[in-house]
């Protein structure tokens, strides 16, 4: 169903994107797995740089942080295989690279909830935290951090 | 004994704050309750506004910490109702809108941290991250997101 | 098996560091540990202040997060006494005090990360996030949190 629902809305899970540094894209303990940050990457390449508020606008920003969210959904996926073993979405942390006196983040980081909530329905709904920073990695307007849960049926 | 306590001490809960985006208040994995980040706000309205150590002092940044970690409560208590299924607070994360140069984000947060040890007791003892950025949601001074633990005695 | 390779290493494992507020170190809830956001503090002395990318270069800032890892293990050790019972790192949140325009977080956040697999391999493989943030508390370049994983024989 998930499937479909992506096919619908014209979305294309990606490899699990490459990680920046000597951890792992997702790690689990009991059922809860935890997603590494993600950033706004396409085929290896980061689409939307810099600081939203200044170098990009809170849509462009929006764009990112629900491409982020795609990128959290292609490591899921990658580590569950079957989708239909995630139980929820949990949490949802919102890093937004703001220029000063920006203060729209959570407008930003609905990027990222409205996709999971349009996807997934009421598993899509989730606890959340948007903050803004003043630097990401790569130049990243945003980072988007994933706890799901997985099926207690999923054999670990 | 809580309410009692909250008596004691001139805290009144309020109405769960209204969420600024496609998110919910609180979410369970398990018996785990993440709570979403909180503001200082009371009566819909942002009490506390700007950057700490410019705009704010310590004393105003701890103030405000302290009605978002009550804020905190407000979201728990309309989540499970009664306060005796609350087993504790496992952790305070402490997001600190500070001026250039201002590193006294421990003493920020200790409005929040104060706060649950003075009405939990050993329940209200958590682990903690303080960390200071550079933008915060609506231009508040602080935000708090806690995770806590609920009686397993809980129906969920 | 930790110990010795710690030893190898030449990694004394010190007191716990005092914490800056009313919190506690650590935090369990089931057999997850959280524990609190640690600085590269030594001998209760921070050993390195300022920001990345400006005060300190990318390797000072390495360092830096290895140190405030090692406190991490610190917090773990005095919390579960026999590193036997310590199953995984589960995650690891890096905040980087940045310098304007620094976008390195992910080299620097490394220091934790190689140190955590170096020491316990497969074990020490964690999901993580990496942020830059414009001020830690003391004047910190560097704070670590972990998430970690204790046995289910650890007796709480």
């Amino acid at each position: 169903m998930i499937i479909q629902k992506l096919k619908e809305l014209g979305i294309e899970l990606t490899e699990t994107p490459a990680a920046l540094g000597s951890y792992i894209p997702s790690n689990f303990t009991g059922n809860i797995l935890y997603i590494s940050g993600q950033l706004p990457v396409k085929s290896g390449k980061l689409e939307y740089e810099g600081k939203v508020g200044s170098d990009l606008t809170v849509e462009d920003g929006y764009e990112a942080a629900k491409l982020s969210a795609i990128n959290s959904l292609s490591v899921i996926k990658s580590t569950i295989k079957d989708f239909r073993m995630l139980n929820k979405i949990v949490k949802v942390t919102g890093y937004v690279a703001s220029a000063p006196g920006f203060s729209k983040q959570a407008d930003v980081i609905n990027g990222a909830s409205d996709l999971f909530f349009e996807l997934l329905g009421d598993k899509g709904s989730h606890a959340r935290v948007a903050v803004g920073v003043s630097e990401l990695p790569l130049n990243s307007p945003v980072e988007i951090e994933v706890v799901a849960e997985i099926s207690s049926d999923y054999s670990f």
